[in-house]
């Protein structure tokens, strides 16, 4: 077993970085600033998706997918676009590699300029927009409600597993309507979709707000945003809808014919949530032995591991161990049976508990010969003995309320830190005792 | 109503391009060569890609995600691989714009240039066998099955939607294996589901086969593909598996400690599906009307269409469909109700023959009053007056007849088109007489 991981308390930065790797969620590229999301990692991120597509098909929304590309001129159409997007991006300038002819490798071949530069993009309104301009004719084309799952790339120059990458995934919703009012309560619609799946998904509680002036979103009339907060006291940003107001309908002239035959400019909102969502899962819950996950993104809920080594008792624990593995699965339960007999369970133990496993299930010769097993939870780390007979029921039960229990935690640990600052003289007082979030009225 | 489209005999290729504009699925946009694919067409491909992820998922494979940028050095580390994928690509060669000091807009900050460059993935067999030097020590380690689901850059010169485009996207599995047999029975396994999964889902009946030498994926040993009878009675290459023995694991130094405990080179295998998968789909079954969707991908199976202008009729034939779409979608069919007042009958029949739907329902105020609705199916154009009693049980048992009969169809235009050759002779007269496809061994 390798040695264990800094604690929060003495190190939280590195307590972070370190379980991102040892948990098999991420590493570092060969790409600079980009991760490699991994298996067990990626499983949380497209559970995350799932959940959130589902809730947006829902409420209406359907799926599309826009160019990766974005020509250079496109950045700069909307005014105060350019300032945010147009500068730290990937630049894609010429069209094909050649063999140099000095010597080994490829070159880029100058003769494969591009007339215009494309950018990969930041974010999507510009291309997004110039195809609305093509979909919407009246205001019967109206509300069009589109969602789009993407990669982004963002030149950033200190990265953080999950949190800050060159590259990220999200999701993008952009959306057109007739009125103000309709594209107001749109993204407040998904404020609250986003808050309500943060809390009761991922366990993470947030707080609502909007953004100042200097942290909105480029080219956004008005930034609402959720925060989670972490166990270090820090919020932390986990999704932003933004009211666009009609300025990308007037950058790329897109107008509809109301219902009284005028013209009118449409009006537009957008909004995303990251791969920073799975740093934010992590930040929340665990603790200096690893991963907690919450039951609802686990990618395994329950691992079962057999013990006994002789081979008389190793088939027979194998046939209980499976079957039980088959009723928790018919229970709808994601469930992994470690059968290696390479690693020894102590090893595998300690395994589960950084990856944040839900519930751990043992099962031995002489449990067996009591029809009794051992479940242990990750979250409180209680232990206990229970009869085989109907323990996929007792699971069923458990893995609900460790959901309830680590949202509780969470819930309460918010309550125990945040303050309500009514003016100035008690906000100021309150970061300076406290290091805390406090909630104020912008 | 538009104009009809082209017919098939007289331009083939020209009533693919309108066809696929004209249903929605799919247009050309301000990134040249790039499309946009939009709700109804990208709901297909939404539809494809979850029945290969739950494939791939229930044959061990597991979901990752690779960077989008790949430093240019590592194209040329694989000796077939540099003539393939390091020529026609996306270059990044910076890393931000500025504004323009001499005009408007934004340049590219001569400043910003990148120490080495990178390409946008034209596939990801660098990058992740670069990764899996670090996930793979031991036999242990393997077989490490891994799917991505990702876009993929080629710069292309003349492109047509969904089947040859300089954007598109498309799931890619990397696989790594002990030995020979294994990656080889890998990548005929993966050629067997998307052959399988051609003809079950999408009613795409293919013919397995290996490429000539020069066709080969540059870096494979050998390349297996699947390939699909268009109406025009060429093949269209479906989806490719790729045995490539321990060509990338020599590239990235990529061993193992065998179980004698020697460093061995991994075994691989690599394989994909793209969007171009929509393409075969559309140009198998559609005809001079519009497309012909299977139940399995249509994004609508059902759409109700009420009659009725009067207001008291209106409201009565409304309950009636609107029960109707209830049933329906209790039994897990994917209905859609278009009650939209703004358009006429004839209009909505007349688009939702354009684009597919399997079935149509219409029920007005005269056939409310003998409790019975109609009835059209797509495929055969046939119509039928039913009862409402029980329509949805009825309108279930259609949908499985309609798959079953595209599906029919392409298996008898398959068997009338291709012939057996078994000689050089018999080949060349077969190419000649029919232009179609022939059987041939290589």
């Amino acid at each position: 077993m390798a040695e264990k991981l800094p604690t929060r308390k003495e190190n939280y930065s590195g307590w972070y970085n370190e379980l991102v790797v040892r948990a098999d969620l991420a590493q570092h590229s060969a790409t600079k600033g980009s991760m490699v999301i991994k298996p067990y990692g990626f499983s949380i991120w497209e559970t995350m998706q799932r959940e959130l597509d589902d809730k947006f098909k829902a409420t209406g929304h359907v799926n599309a997918y826009f160019p990766l590309l974005i020509p250079k001129s496109f950045l700069s159409r909307e005014a105060d676009h350019i300032d945010g997007f147009a500068m730290e991006c990937a630049v894609v300038t010429h069209h094909r590699l050649q063999k140099n002819p000095e010597g080994d490798g490829v070159i880029v071949d100058p003769s494969a300029k591009l007339e215009e530069e494309y950018v990969i993009r930041p974010t999507s309104e510009t291309i997004i927009w110039n195809t609305f301009r093509d979909w919407i004719q009246s205001y019967r084309d109206l509300p069009l409600l589109v969602n789009q799952r993407a990669n982004i790339v963002r030149w950033e120059m200190r990265t953080r597993l999950f949190l800050r990458t060159t590259e990220f995934l999200w999701q993008e919703g952009h959306t057109a309507h007739e009125t103000k009012e309709e594209a107001l309560d749109e993204t407040l619609k998904i404020l609250d979709i986003y808050a309500d799946f943060s809390e009761k998904f991922l366990c993470v509680p947030v707080i609502k707000g909007i953004k100042p002036e200097h942290e909105k979103f480029p080219g956004a009339v008005d930034t609402y945003c959720i925060e989670a907060l972490m166990q270090d006291g820090k919020g932390l940003q986990a999704g932003t809808s933004h009211f666009l107001g009609q300025k990308f309908a007037k950058a790329f002239d897109v107008t509809y014919l109301s219902r009284e035959n005028k013209p009118e400019y449409v009006w537009a909102s957008s909004w995303g949530v990251t791969t920073r969502l799975v740093g934010a899962l992590i930040m929340a819950h665990s603790d200096d032995d690893g991963l907690i996950l919450p039951p609802t993104v686990a990618p395994h809920q329950v691992v079962i591991v057999p013990l006994g080594n002789k081979p008389a008792d190793r088939e027979r624990v194998l046939t209980a161990a499976d079957k039980i593995r088959q009723l928790l699965k018919e229970k709808g339960i994601r469930v992994k049976l470690d059968d290696d007999t390479n690693r020894r369970p102590g090893w595998k133990f300690a395994q589960y508990e950084l990856q944040g496993v839900p519930v751990r299930v043992v099962i031995g010769p002489r449990d067996l010969d009591k029809g009794m097993l051992e479940i242990a939870r990750r979250d409180t780390k209680e232990k206990s003995s229970i009869e085989i007979e109907g323990a996929e029921n007792h699971v069923a039960k458990l893995l609900e309320e460790i959901q309830q229990n680590i949202l509780q935690k969470a819930l309460d640990f918010r309550a125990a830190n945040t303050h309500q600052a009514d003016n100035w003289e008690d906000f100021k007082s309150l970061i300076a005792d406290t290091g805390v979030a406090v909630y104020a009225h912008w």
